[in-house]
């Protein structure tokens, strides 16, 4: 399964990170709070709607759940959203959080997102700030998709990263693609100064 | 075993670091002194009593015992302490050694440590001075844990760290998490130089 | 499978990178465009002639096949061409670009490049530019040729590395010896800063 | 069998190091120039004297097979002798070799080195000039010994390390401990700029 590769790569320490994907328009299928994401088992994922509110259990869904559902509710086309927090996810929303986004160009890998056909193009990612209040990080992203930029991921500043798909592959060379190239800019970065 | 994972993280270098695990109220067992950390067999773990004595056999206790039974007698919920010797613990421990503590702000990850419920709360690990002499690290330690502050972990200078947990998930959720924060905290200061 | 240990080890991220091995003196095997370079199976290979056309079947060779096919070409010698692109390729190559190349010296693994003897030598990598008209890049890599210039591989801004040997242990000594002289680069100018 | 551990962990690109063990007081096996040390077979090793001469066999001894018989001349206890190229040892090589030494303190690993009891103490590795003609570097490691300062290990600029032990445990134990140490002396000089 993704959530056990994701896991032994290093990018959901301390049972931090969850992983959804849809289920029909109506529902998704989520993981729950707090579990190891290196040994999730068929209890440990659960269902909810549109809102983010559970369906047919009473288990608490993480509070991240609505930045989930709002990105299926936005794109009905995208059916997997995935969220880790790696160290360079945390480092780069750190280091670019007072810029509000990290600018992407000249690399070859920019080109693993979907629509992306060249090194030259900009890849924009913006970094929203961070808060215990999902509704808040809510109204950020929703702020930024009614601004009619493209988003093809966000950071969270110290948190980490999210990014999707229209199928788990495609969700997942999205998230490689973005690890791989914060990375880069970060040594870039570390290079030049 | 927690310990072989902890070894193939590169955790235990050359046979350093120790794990214990309390008993009961009077004993812990304890990793021996020298033994390689990813191969320990039956034979390489010693019972000791709260003053970090060994009960029931001849072997010598790690000399750093004494700093595994103070945690046990000051908080009778702990039952697992961890002190490894990674290089980002040993890295970190000498870049704060002169303010004598770390202290981490802004990082979601905090979270994970038990207690914790926003990344804008301040988390301090105090780093204390190396010594080969044990008593004198027990001294530091109890001043701090007697100057009331708040003790999830501590750093010691040019060595690794200690934290410990309720049970091992927790003991285990702590150190990744730090091991985690100090990284991020490392690589955010060689980019913000 | 060579691919297999090359996309474990971190060098083809998100399905980037391809590989290719001399079938005859008017044919080559090329991995196919886009498919994960970790699980390759026999239909993500194709036959394509010494100008880069498919040969007996219609899949659409790589745009990059150009680049392999002309080093076939120049040199009757070489049998396996491979390029990669790890984060310290495409970081080193967007450091050096303004140069145009990386000047290598003093590293005693430079003999692992065929015909080098010594770590007193100079080694030089090239840096072409990044396009997406392939032909732009053949002709780049035609000039430095034509310049009579030694040739052991190159890299393209922002994108990664290409290079070959006369069997496949020897592109892949070259491969990782290029990859570890580049990280040393990188490595010693963060120190030396 | 450990040469198969060193290359896992990335210590041997590209067919590079090698590793001896002494036989008796006159003889030592010793693993035959460019051959790949992740995948040592009987025929990769070969019996040589005190000399380093080739006994019972016409392969080649590696070029470097004097300054292992120098080790095992000078100390009749040391039974093995490791040589590798890891990337945190070729940089440090460069960036050390102007000082001609790396000076350690106060690191506990430091303890891990047999006969250092303290982080307190120094200890000193010295960085020789590389050459292609050995004798020069047997020249250079003699003078050391000969002006009376302990000798655990030595860097060669721009090429690797040498470190040695009373069995296999002690060598590992050394070299392991000494990637660690100049790993972290990298880092602080990073992170100290």
């Amino acid at each position: 399964m993704a959530s056990r590769e994701l896991a032994s790569a290093g990018w959901t320490p301390a049972t931090s990170s969850n992983f959804s994907m849809r289920v029909d328009d109506q529902h998704a299928a989520i993981t729950i709070s707090g579990r190891d994401k290196g040994r999730l088992a068929h209890d440990d994922i659960m269902l909810v709607d549109m809102q983010g509110k559970a369906v047919g259990n009473t288990a608490r869904p993480s509070a991240e759940t609505e930045l989930h559902t709002q990105i299926y509710r936005r794109w009905p086309a995208i059916t997997v959203v995935l969220h880790t927090h790696s160290r360079t996810q945390s480092v780069a929303s750190r280091l670019f959080a007072p810029a509000g986004m990290v600018r992407l160009q000249g690399w070859e890998l920019q080109k693993a997102i979907a629509g992306q056909t060249t090194h030259d193009s900009e890849l924009v990612i913006p970094v929203f700030s961070n808060t215990q209040h999902m509704p808040e990080l809510v109204v950020q992203v929703e702020a930024w998709l009614d601004s009619g930029r493209p988003l093809d991921a966000y950071l969270i500043n110290g948190h980490g990263i999210y990014t999707w798909g229209r199928d788990m592959a495609e969700a997942r060379r999205h998230l490689e693609a973005l690890e791989f190239l914060l990375g880069c800019e970060l040594d870039l970065r570390r290079l030049s100064a």
